[in-house]
């Protein structure tokens, strides 16, 4: 079974990559863009079967390691097939 | 209209980031995990309405700026609402 955690920072932090890109963005010519921001995705081969626990493990993953729970949150989806 | 450009590494390209993710999850007790791979995923806000608009300009984008197209592949979808 395969999962993703996708992890964004919190609405009110800063996204310094982000602006950065939008302002890259305008310089190349790119008009009518707003605010971009920037997450990243973690895809996760799991040996569980089970949709429950295994949506329970990538959260405990998320919670331990992935996601750092003061500037960031997170969301875990399985992956269909 | 908001979009979603998904950057991920080629399939034969090494995953440094997605390797010592799964060296720290098994140090942290978490068994059965078999690959991970780590991408990144911009949202973007954009004044077009026109879905088809929205998404080739989307994919201007991340073949402009946001991807590297030696070693990353790209997926842009429009999120609903």
């Amino acid at each position: 079974m395969k999962g993703k955690v996708t992890v964004r920072l919190k609405a009110g932090v800063l996204d310094v990559e982000g602006k950065a890109i939008e302002g890259a963005l305008a310089k190349l010519g790119f008009n009518g863009v707003g605010a971009v921001r920037v997450g990243k995705v973690f895809e996760v081969e799991l040996a569980e079967t089970d949709p429950a626990a295994a949506k329970a493990a990538l959260t405990a993953m998320a919670k331990g390691l992935l996601a750092n729970p003061v500037m960031e949150t997170f969301e875990v989806a399985l992956e269909p097939g």
